[in-house]
């Protein structure tokens, strides 16, 4: 894991992958992709990496995009050649062909079947004999182990997220009579007062028997007394997602409450303690799982239990069952078991770490004791 | 235009083109699409309709999701068949080829190319011999033309927004020394106030220089006395996205700002005055850019003229130079001419109406006189 790396150290770690692959040249097209590969964060643009090229000279790469952001693209991406075009793609394949690449890549899980038609059609019509061929997945390869410059960031996305949901307990903020959309609206309103540029995602607040549903929408629905108020939410910093769910009660917890909880507590900590170097995905998953599955509650806990998070709030890896795969040491990821009650609540835990030689880092700081707030 | 059409009308309308195009089937994929066609709101789903079916006999039309949307689906869904499965367009795939569907259109402008691998290879493992056919933009075609149902929700969007508006200019909001992140949210918290879900896409607050970005993205920076103050943001409201532009002046507006102010809303009015059914795209944009061109401004006028709105914030159709087609009654439109001088300043000034026979419907009601405010 490298303490920091720079858009051309990323685009040498894609000219490996393209060698492998028997690829001269890879088109990028998915935004995401071309800004983890340049920096440039525009709403429209494509790249080309070339094999052959070298971090030390990187002539043949270009970036193209549009008109609006000439002026960014030359700030942001000082160090390649950009192309200002109307459509950012197609150029960029006549080009490739004018350059002699014979086997292009494109991102087949992005570009859709009418934009590879295009991309057929002009590179039929170039000069050359270029040849498109499907390169899934590539970036997002390289993207699942993060830098020490990338984990910085999603350290204070995570912070901002700690610090927001510690002001809106202190505040008095979560208590019965709001409702679950005020909840969420001033939880992201103190993620920006903490140096948030927004929600990482659409702030979930379940109260009551809306926390059995998993990816329950804030509603009109009122808090009340005896609740589980569940909160998954996230702060957006510098494009990099934060990914954090806790389960409070308001006023003292039933029973049956207390013991959902420590189940998943407890489940959620054999996840944490699982993340190690080497460790397949489905390992991890069932570390969390069979916890629940012994208390009798399997059926309870549909989901999987976590994913990569970085410039998207969901990317590689999967922790599921089915996932395939181990950990590396820099991935960033979830850990958030589940048991959900249809019409009676859920709880919900979620982490969001680092993975490091020995302990992995814990990015997401909340206490994970159960919290009953006060009536 | 209809008072108001439910989902049976509009895969009613759907059929008609599926027979003009001489396709047996379409396989939706685009959620925007499910949603317009279905009501169903959920992450994942598709839905097979079929041209043979009728809108009193949909025997064979079908929606696909996820467990986790069994409940919502059923729902919000009553008068369809709901398969459930973890992966939702390669059953419905199969269902329809066992239907004896020969052709069987999907929407190519949506679909992967590795999805379409993954779609063909489904078709050709079950009986029957299914062939997928490329079908874009047939639904989007549909929504152009909206029902009173979707204008009156439009309507409510645009009106959080002119309220939003109003408040934050009556509490002095937007004033020297704020920063544009600032104004942006407090701007978005008002339209909540006022019965939005959420801003319809990220606000644009620009001040000063920045204000000749056409989509600047708000920073820290300061507002300061002299400055034209761009804000173009909208309300979300039950899925529809209202959009509106005003550019507004901190204090005594100068000479050079008076002189653009009134050539952008003079070309604007000129835009909403082409609104008429049966006038060409090219004709409507032409209207105001010939007024700015006339003035020497033409290459301060970079963007096209306008956008439909609606499930989407840009939707079809294009009312640009080279946009094909011509206005129909029903659609919704965007008119947002601007002139941007860089380094100096800039004025974009935008309604969103509703084509009618005779004057169109304004839906952003906020005056376009130019506002000063006091410092």
């Amino acid at each position: 894991m490298s303490r920091s790396t720079s858009g051309a150290d990323r685009r040498e770690a894609l000219r490996e992958l393209l060698r492998v692959a028997e690829i001269d040249a890879l088109l990028v097209t998915n935004l995401i992709n071309v800004r983890y590969l340049t920096g440039f964060t525009g709403s429209n643009a494509a790249l080309v990496v070339h094999a052959s090229d070298s971090a030390s000279d990187e002539a043949r790469t270009r970036l193209a995009t549009d008109t609006r952001y000439t002026t960014q693209a030359a700030a942001q991406v000082p160090d390649l050649a950009v192309q200002v075009e109307r459509s950012s793609a197609p150029p960029l394949v006549t080009k490739a062909a004018e350059d002699g690449v014979a086997r292009l890549g494109f991102e087949s899980d992005h570009v859709t079947v009418d934009g590879h038609a295009r991309l057929t059609k002009v590179a039929a019509e170039a000069t050359g004999c270029t040849e498109l061929h499907r390169a899934p997945g590539m970036v997002q390869k390289l993207r699942q182990v993060k830098d020490e410059g990338e984990v910085a960031v999603l350290r204070a996305a995570c912070a901002a997220a700690d610090a927001a949901l510690a002001d809106l307990i202190a505040a008095g903020g979560i208590r019965p009579g709001r409702t679950e959309r005020e909840v969420g609206w001033d939880l992201e309103a103190r993620m920006r007062e903490h140096g948030a540029d927004g929600p990482s995602f659409e702030t979930i607040v379940a109260a009551g028997a809306n926390s059995a549903v998993p990816h329950h929408r804030p509603t009109d629905a009122v808090l009340a007394a005896g609740d589980f108020v569940k909160l998954d939410f996230g702060a957006l910093v510098a494009g990099y997602h934060s990914d954090m769910t806790r389960t409070l009660v308001l006023g003292e917890p039933a029973d049956w409450q207390r013991e959902i909880y420590e189940l998943v507590a407890t489940a959620q900590a054999a996840g944490r303690d699982a993340l190690a170097v080497g460790t397949g995905f489905g390992t991890i998953d069932a570390a969390a799982r069979d916890v629940i599955a012994a208390a009798g509650h399997a059926e309870h806990f549909g989901h999987g239990l976590g994913h990569g998070v970085g410039l998207e709030i969901h990317e590689a890896p999967s922790l599921s069952a089915t996932g395939p795969g181990e950990l590396q040491l820099g991935m960033a990821v979830t850990v958030e078991p589940g048991v959900y009650l249809a019409g009676r609540g859920g709880v919900r835990i979620e982490d969001t770490l680092v993975v490091r030689d020995g302990e992995p880092e814990l990015l997401t700081q909340t206490t994970k004791d159960l919290v009953t707030l006060p009536l």
